[in-house]
């Protein structure tokens, strides 16, 4: 790696790892009979669909209207906005709608019935469940509410039923590994899927999609299409949750030392809380821990240094704990790396993104 | 508050609050013989910064080599980098220092050493003072080690010492109130002086600088500097802490209603960890809090609603707690109000800031 050119905390990318990343999801989810429409909140980057795109993926998931415009401005024409329809941004959708194949996510028949009345022209439409996340969306066990919907959706003449969508996003809190999680996948496939017995639609699509199930899981059945998103980089927090190994880690904060306290364990970084985000893990030892320490090579970064993590975060500082021998290998000016915690939110916070040979990965700017 | 021009997570201030909290500080400082170096990190903004201005003050504070260029495009000229040098940006910091009065903040022989081998132009230097946060600095218990430091500066032509700087983050997290605090300042302010009286430099300056002590505290004595910048917006962790009543809170995040969960006293919003801080404050019902609630009227916003909170947060999503009667005073559109827990974190996220007119308040943008 280009060391001498960061001067400030910069995410690398190791694009090799990213595109391996990339082919095992796109051909797991092949194999499971299932359609890639991956996440592209993780990266943000038109970079990086374009490594979705070499892989065979014509259709993504985004998370905001801005983020389904900046994709659309770099050619994708078949975008999912997985997040509940936010009204006040109708302008932006109708022209969205105009232009590419718009999927919006919808849940409350009175929403429903005013977006319809606003577009100008046919979107689909999934029908966002709450399989267990408890985050929004109408309950998988409300059949009633969600044949409702379905009904409801028949009378509006912009929206087109396209799916049942849902995201298990309580299964990053689960700790039964990965039996518990099969087992869980399974009941909501066979929830989903007598939904869709029902529901009589014989193209309807069931959609689904959590970076641990689909990358825990060998076999996953059932569902018609994957959105997983941080599996292109994955973070720590997968590491530990047990969907990637260390080597699948794409990602890694560059963050120059700044000050050295040998005597406390401790050396200070520039990257803190406004670079990293506030997530953090329960370390062993009681501490919270915001990162993995690695150092850059050559080609890439080392394995995590045992004993050695991103302890404290203020604004601009990070305090890194690390045994003594190691302190005293820094000196103020060093780069040391960081595997953070959740890649998401990193990439979120971060504006320079480098990969290994030190090209710059653009990304979205939010206005 | 124009509501209507408002479809994503946007920042609101409160110009006269805002403005109020500047005259009230500088009006502080002033009585207790300390000039105000604010500290610009919280809101990152030439407009803002011309409040300041407005009100007599012309030395700021910042923490990145990049907002003291951005506020030195800005036509601040007296500018403070209060974080460690980060010497791998010296290009800029030679570029700077050639445009304006700049300190640097030192607390390692060997930094000060390649730091004067590497400038062009003479830099004022405040030594950093570890005074109890246990962040960087050296410990000011230390004594050997600080006049170590004052001794070796003299020999180096392009660091000229200026002051001992101090910032007193564990205050924030001190449960004594008031009473805890303006002893705590009072020790610092005696060991800090008693240093003085050794160094013999009569121009030496003693800067100190948190938003508790110095809104809390009615006398401060023994400082010549005070450094705060949280203060101009305050936030619901200073609420919390003591420094400020809700009336001066300066900020509010705007953000749409995106679904309501009558049945789960929920509703959901767009505004999630990427606009907000992760940084939480823990409520009395075993909650996390991440921000008040609150609605925006014409003129500013009202009280919190009681019993309402930010309770969590994903990517984009926010999960708002409140009791059933509010709940269904709101609809998917309407905008909610959020008091951040932290502002200086929130406003470093946020791209889009609004005054209570509509008026856009423009902020650094980090490349």
């Amino acid at each position: 790696m280009q060391q001498s050119t960061i001067s400030q905390p910069t995410m690398i990318i190791d694009a090799l790892r990213a595109r391996a990343n990339i082919h095992r999801m796109n051909a797991k989810a092949e194999a499971n009979k299932a359609v890639l429409r991956p996440h592209f909140k993780t990266h943000q980057s038109g970079v990086v669909g374009q490594w979705f795109r070499q892989a065979g993926v014509d259709r993504i998931t985004v998370s905001s209207v801005s983020m389904a415009q900046y994709f659309a401005d770099h050619g994708w024409d078949d975008i999912l906005i997985a997040f509940p329809v936010n009204l006040p941004e109708i302008k932006n959708i109708n022209t969205l709608a105009g232009r590419i194949k718009l999927y919006l996510q919808l849940e409350d028949v009175s929403v429903a019935t005013r977006l319809n009345a606003m577009l100008e022209h046919e979107v689909g439409v999934y029908i966002k469940i709450d399989s267990g996340a408890g985050r929004t969306g109408i309950a998988l066990e409300n059949e009633q509410a969600i044949l409702e919907m379905v009904t409801a959706l028949k009378a509006f003449k912009k929206l087109k039923l396209t799916g049942l969508l849902t995201h298990a996003g309580h299964f990053y809190h689960q700790t039964g590994g990965k039996l518990a999680i099969q087992e869980m996948a399974h009941q909501i496939s066979l929830k989903m899927n007598a939904l869709k017995s029902k529901i009589k639609q014989e193209d309807l699509i069931l959609s689904w999609g959590d970076t641990p199930s689909c990358s825990m899981l060998d076999e996953l059945k059932g569902f018609d299409e994957w959105r997983p998103g941080n599996f292109v980089y994955y973070d720590v927090m997968q590491y530990h949750i047990g969907s990637c190994s260390l080597e699948d880690v794409a990602v890694a904060m560059a963050c120059p030392v700044v000050a050295v306290h040998p005597e406390r364990e401790e050396i200070v970084i520039y990257g803190g809380s406004v670079h990293f985000s506030g997530e953090y893990i329960a370390a062993d030892n009681n501490f919270r821990m915001y990162g993995y320490v690695v150092n850059f090579t050559k080609n890439g970064w080392t394995q995590p240094i045992a004993g050695a993590l991103l302890a404290r975060l203020s604004q601009e500082h990070g305090i890194v704990k690390l045994p003594k021998e190691f302190c005293r290998k820094y000196k103020p000016g060093d780069l040391i790396g960081i595997l953070p915690v959740h890649s998401c939110i990193t990439v979120s916070a971060i504006r320079r993104q480098l990969d290994l040979e030190g090209n710059l990965i653009s990304k979205m700017v939010v206005e």
